[in-house]
């Protein structure tokens, strides 16, 4: 970590400040200069709270040379790491199809998608049980009862299920779970995340709506370091003053992670986008830029087989662009 | 509720929406134009999956006409709330200083700000003890501690206190604490909405990183819809492409949550510009615009003292700012 | 369009607004409903100004329903939109890969790298004569030296070449250049917009920093309403909060625009990241969903060798991205 | 300017890179540690493009120290500017009330504002001649005879006009005009800056859409460069996903503007908020934050009274707003 001082300083400010940064066993070596004093910060400085550092009245500025995460830091762990569940790998060279309804609704609903899934080429099964929903109005899924119907789809096809969890309190209704899903709105929900990381499960994480490709892998990192490396990162799009799509999609993310961590990178186009007509495009795009997996909403029911619509795709589309996805994989190996 | 339909709509598409909107009970009116097609939707719409809907292929666009939040909603409860934490009222007339540091670190620095900001003229004391960090490795507060030293502090002043909760398992912790405060980062953890809709206890819920208005209304409603009413909305700064301050504060907030709803709006210009330079103005400005209240971060201790730094100011500039901040509320009355 | 009033507007106040509309030749429908009375607009709205309309007293909100864009528009030019340059076509299934240095700096480098760019298969030269720099005491191009030496590159290989143009008073010094390019801080340049329109010159229309899709394809109709409908859009990153990237690449701008507009699309990875180590996979991602051609930078020089490195790669690496998207462009067809 | 090198450097690359920097008359100070080499780089940095170095295979990172604007820069020239036009002042305590019509349309209607401005207070006329339209089939103002008119309000009233120059080519019908304003969509036509900047009015320069604080000095520079120093900046809200006002207004600028620069900064909040009942409250907080003028909408014909709306407000809406800035601006001296 590098800290710039102000010109102004005066040597007794700055006795104070390294006797503080020296408190937290941080070697200090320092530059002085004509227009500037810089302080070159070593040891452990993912502890130094640099928004208070960069706050202080003396210091001009302040600069993490070593990124703050560890465990999930392709530095320390240049392998890819390999997420397995089932039969199933993430991650390394291996790829994951994920797809499966918005909500699960019925069992003859989720029986059925499970079934075209599978037929269809898709390894793993999706299905919101508890779904976050902007209003207490809306239907916030079945809850017990959808996983209950997860685990039926999952005991017909053998296909593995991820859902997503909202509260620590549920965990115990996950146990045969086979991936947690935790959304965009609780990726910096940090007492979720302590309790996941005392589990093995394979956990997958989205990016929030207005977070940074770091604070994800902080995030990562909250799980880790309870113990559990068993974490799929997935980009589902950001907030930006664009409206004609729901989110913007940032493919970039995939090899920017590639970059950063070892852990495996899935993208959701269906929830970026919003849109049924642009899911194929990006998913083929997203194989293409290099990612691990791609999650897709499918749907079989009769509301929305009537207008071909919403952001999922129906079976035969799902065909169509696994089909596409797995030509491009070929391409780009 | 109005939706446009495509123009290549054919009439058994139309036929199948129209009979899936009557069954949620919604009145539809029908103009047939050259181009398009308008749907009027009456009844409560706030049941209606916007997205779904926007999603369906043979629709155009959808648009709220009624805003989705209720209880919340200036239009059916036209008078402000005013919210009450023992001897303090905010909202209606009633404004609020809230001070303290950011996190409560010993007996002795909680009780010596705790006794300036009351010198100075501050209503309510703030002071985290559960502290959402990024990094797992950072320091993340006393905890039960904290908590515990602000009921010291609050004794030894008469100042109510207001603290931040992180998740539903700590409740029973915030007996004695008299504004709970919902972080930017649980804005849109609805489990925790919803426990905290089951007390009657002060909430001071702050608008998330990235949310809209809307949103944080909405997120209000999921407090208010399980019976809790006392909630103060709060700015606090959302993140944009600008660098140079932590977030950008949006002010208008104030005036355009006044006009959306009676709930009172506080603004917290610290953790919004990140830069101590700046709380002044910024104080100053917010209430001008109107706001019921400001909420401050003030220090004493020596690390801070030193550098006279970081986004906290020291109890002499809250003196000052307290000071300007009321002559300004006399002016714009 | 769709203009929503409020519920206490006065039939004298609807009236006065009625006039004004049907002043501006627009048939207006009213539907008078509970709560609500909404006017359709039927006729030529692109000429509303939808702001000020919105912001009338009386106004709920308004929603355009027809897309302000015509002659860009694909619902009236069903048909891809083919610009030709030399031998080179874009769109239409045509797809052109252009390279070239950021700067031309000397006739040197601009040969040696075109030859390069010619050697792999690249379609046009690019280089920057006129460069768009935020500080005034930066580099700002060698200007129409540059352009003479583009010229020279042109003769010795062949390549059609395209260069920026920064101000209506250069435009005769672009009279060899094959596609006048409008850099993202231009695009609502309208006054060069309008210029450009009344020649017959291929325009290369980057989206700016902050621009909607449809505010691009509105200043696209800037320069087709004077007649000129040589225009190819090219997304090159927006601005967001996110800092790792210098832009984030809207890669969903591909099939969005493809679906609201005939005209091709071309995309820039190298100024949308500013990495030269995600240029290669944003390409080959870029063709994936469905460019009409990729724009990147690919250097020469001593300095850049050196290091391998900036947003530009080399012409090796240039060889090995166009091969890629040339077998993944075989597999999407 | 710092740049911290890779820890993989090699002394070859190390000596490759220090022999280009010293080419740019830069001193350089090598700190080498154990995981990474500091590089302290001296001298006038201004030149160098970090863009580039940043993207530098062998540089981890880059860090500007001092500001790259000089002539902007109250580090260089402590005092406020404060900027005549006849005998209204801006800057250095001296505060402005810029008010009149989005766009002149008539005489009537112009000298009818005007004198209403001057009436309640008003110190500059304000008056759209050429306007920047989304669209090419929108009313672009009046253009030459929109200026006359305002030459005439100005002879008949006595108070100084500002109208917005869209390009060079109309620059000599800005000879009456007193201050020239630069909108957002031209912060960065860097071409206009540099020919408004061998002018010696004065410009009011408004922040772009999507700039940084740091860029809409770094345009003032652009004009200063050239010898003008008769520079208003403007804030008028920043472009963000927030939908429910048209742009964020980011009185922060205020404050920091005022940190980093000695030039005058007024704040635009009707073109920011898009709606006449946020202006009165943003316009007060904008005083309240310590701006040197407001520069507001007021419109006084029939279509616009009929529904007292727009982003513009009333003639006795001005009266009041003009009175509280006031009463503010005496109570924060």
């Amino acid at each position: 970590m590098i800290a710039v001082l102000k010109s102004g300083t005066t040597q007794e400010q700055k006795d104070h400040l390294l006797n503080w940064l020296k408190h937290m066993n941080l070697e200090v070596h320092v530059s002085n200069g004509k227009e500037f004093t810089i302080l070159g910060l070593v040891g452990d400085t993912s502890k130094v709270d640099i928004d208070l550092l960069q706050s202080l009245e003396i210091v001009e500025s302040v600069k993490r040379v070593s990124e703050p995460f560890k465990q999930a830091n392709r530095k320390f762990h240049p392998n890819d790491t390999v997420v397995t569940c089932g039969n199933v790998k993430i991650g390394g060279g291996h790829f994951a199809m994920i797809a499966g309804p918005c909500s699960v609704e019925s069992k003859d609903q989720i029986i059925q998608v499970a079934e075209a899934v599978k037929a269809y080429g898709g390894d793993v099964l999706r299905g919101g049980a508890f779904k976050p929903r902007t209003s207490p109005y809306a239907f916030q899924g079945l809850k017990d009862e959808g996983i209950q119907l997860l685990r039926e789809a999952k005991k017909a096809t053998g296909l593995p299920i991820i859902t997503e969890i909202m509260n620590v309190r549920s965990l115990d209704l996950f146990e045969d779970v086979d991936i947690i899903q935790v959304g965009a709105r609780n990726m910096q929900n940090f007492d979720l995340l302590q309790e996941l990381g005392k589990t093995q499960k394979p956990i997958l994480l989205k990016r929030g709506l207005a977070n940074t490709l770091q604070e994800l892998l902080m995030s990562a990192e909250y799980i880790m370091s309870e113990g559990n490396e068993n974490i799929i990162l997935c980009e589902r799009g950001i907030r930006t003053y664009e409206t004609y799509t729901r989110n913007t999609l940032d493919l970039s993310a995939i090899p920017v992670l590639h970059e950063l961590s070892h852990l495996p990178v899935v993208v959701d186009p269906s929830h970026a986008t919003g849109r049924s007509s642009l899911v194929h495009s990006m998913a083929v795009a997203a194989a293409a830029a290099g990612a691990d997996g791609i999650m897709v909403e499918v749907h079989n029911d009769p509301a929305h087989a009537l207008c071909d619509g919403a952001q999922s795709i129906t079976p035969e589309q799902f065909n169509e662009l696994n089909k596409m996805v797995t030509k491009v994989r070929e391409v780009i190996r």
